[in-house]
């Protein structure tokens, strides 16, 4: 038995058929601008999916159902996308009930990072976890908590937004608030702190050229013991663990999973982040808490849409 | 059918058969320094727990079971008491064990915060509501989340230590972190604010003798129109509404209920409160969420003891 997987992200849509334990039997992608609006999106995906269940001999009136991530606010238990920051011409959209109607089989639709979390605590890092956290650190910081293999969704379906913490009383003000977390440690931040270091008169680095840098660029620099970027690095490890300090006492989950292009630099962020936690939480609390790198990579977001599928048909 | 309830308060303790709605039937008390050790205790709340049964003529045989709530760590699956900070002698003691050996019925053991939690949301301001968090304002700032109408516990039984949020990335140290909400907001905390205020050259206030302050003097002084006393409030309203948002993005409760003496100040603390939430959440998030004064008082306790009891008997 399988579920279809569509991973709606800001840039491409991917497809998956995918078994109950998370394996991917078949696969398709395709660029989210190939798709101008709601109605071809649509199309697009009806077309993919057809064409997946015809190679893979996996009839779609076979399928439990079709779980699909999306990158923006999304009404789960309407099915509706109320509205997606980053793709234009989303806003109010009823897409269980559209893709649905084409498919002729039951559609649960989730917010990216929900999906995410809930693949890597069903098939990933998570896998033997009955309470975890998940964190996606990049452009954005994502968040979605798993608790008893279901995502906590809060009493409006809004819970798990880790990157609108807020880690300074006084810090920058943004739309969601004063001192967040994503203020301090998304993409752009981390790159502005680093060309500011390098800014600074004496400042010594391999990072030569500030103007083109990347978070990669700093994480191997960092990694190959340049001090300025290892600085820039214990930076986001002291931000990053005050916030996973507060979470920890709020919550108390098993582990962190922590997923995203900011955490491909390791041991270059997980080493400073393992540091200022131990600072920050009582040793009743540090003891038992566990912080894993997600396990599924791209992969993360079409394993949890199939997940929301088989939950949603058990249910 | 009554549960019985033995509120474990660091000065008293507080005694009461309770119906599964809440009503309290029959009430002692007795001091904390009373009874000097566990053994002594166990002996006081057997008699005093057999007395409650006679006058009620409501026997001992006949209650769902026995619910504690203790001022401290506390394993709820197996009974124990952990470790009470503020009453020595009680390190690593089977509680549930024991007691239920003297009296026959089945015993439970929280965390006093939690059992408060759960009275509130059985029969207090919560007693509507699937979601919310409860704070305690005092000495300390205690917390406890409740899901479903149950205590969530976090994997290893000590979440909701909402005191310990982080608010600020550089502020006080102390065991638990640093720049945790308590060390702002706490009782202490807060009649120190006051104090430094008073001695900056200048001030004004109603406040004179700053070496006997108390925070419900400063309540009272600020719910008079003292500038200087609504100044401190407004700081701790600022203060606890960092903590508050960071955890309606976590995990979007349907509402705060905020207890405690330092929540006795009432619109004094509440509207400052409120303003300073409408600043730090994103409307999606402030819209639905309610902030309530916690309703049953030094009730909460024996009420939510009660309940746990209630609650496992039925699991």
């Amino acid at each position: 038995v399988v579920a279809a997987a569509v991973d709606f992200g800001g840039t491409g849509v991917k497809l998956a058929l995918v078994t109950a334990s998370g394996e991917r039997l078949a696969r398709a992608a395709f660029d989210t601008r190939a798709a101008a609006n709601p109605a071809a999106w649509v199309e697009a995906v009806e077309g993919c999916l057809r064409r997946l269940a015809e190679e893979a001999h996996l009839p779609v009136s076979n399928w439990v159902g079709v779980g699909v991530g999306a990158p923006g606010f999304v009404d789960f238990a309407q099915g509706r996308i109320l509205t997606l920051p980053n793709v234009p011409g989303w806003d109010e959209f009823p897409l269980a009930e559209t893709l649905a109607g084409r498919l002729g089989r039951p559609v649960w639709v989730d917010n990216d990072v929900n999906a995410m979390a809930l693949g890597e605590c069903v098939a990933g890092a998570g896998r033997d976890l009955q309470q975890a956290v998940f964190l996606t650190l990049g452009t954005g910081v994502g968040g979605a908590i798993v608790l008893h293999g279901r995502v906590h969704r809060g009493a409006h379906g809004l819970a798990g937004e880790i990157g609108h913490l807020s880690i300074h009383l006084r810090g920058p003000r943004s739309p969601t608030g004063i001192g967040g977390l994503e203020q301090y440690i998304g993409n752009q931040a981390i790159v502005a702190l680093a060309r500011r270091r390098l800014l600074r008169p004496g400042a010594v680095s391999r990072l030569a050229d500030a103007a083109t840098l990347s978070v990669r660029d700093i994480a191997e620099a960092a990694a190959a013991g340049d001090a300025l970027a290892r600085g820039v690095f214990d930076r986001v490890g002291e931000c990053l663990a005050s916030a996973l300090a507060s979470v920890a006492y709020l919550i108390q989950p098993e582990a962190f999973i922590i997923g995203g292009g900011v955490a491909q630099a390791g041991e270059v962020l997980f080493a400073p982040l393992r540091e200022h936690l131990a600072r920050r939480l009582h040793p009743r609390f540090l003891r038992d808490l566990r912080l894993l790198p997600a396990a599924l990579g791209a992969d993360a977001g079409v394993v949890g849409c199939a997940a929301l599928a088989f939950q949603g048909a058990r249910a």
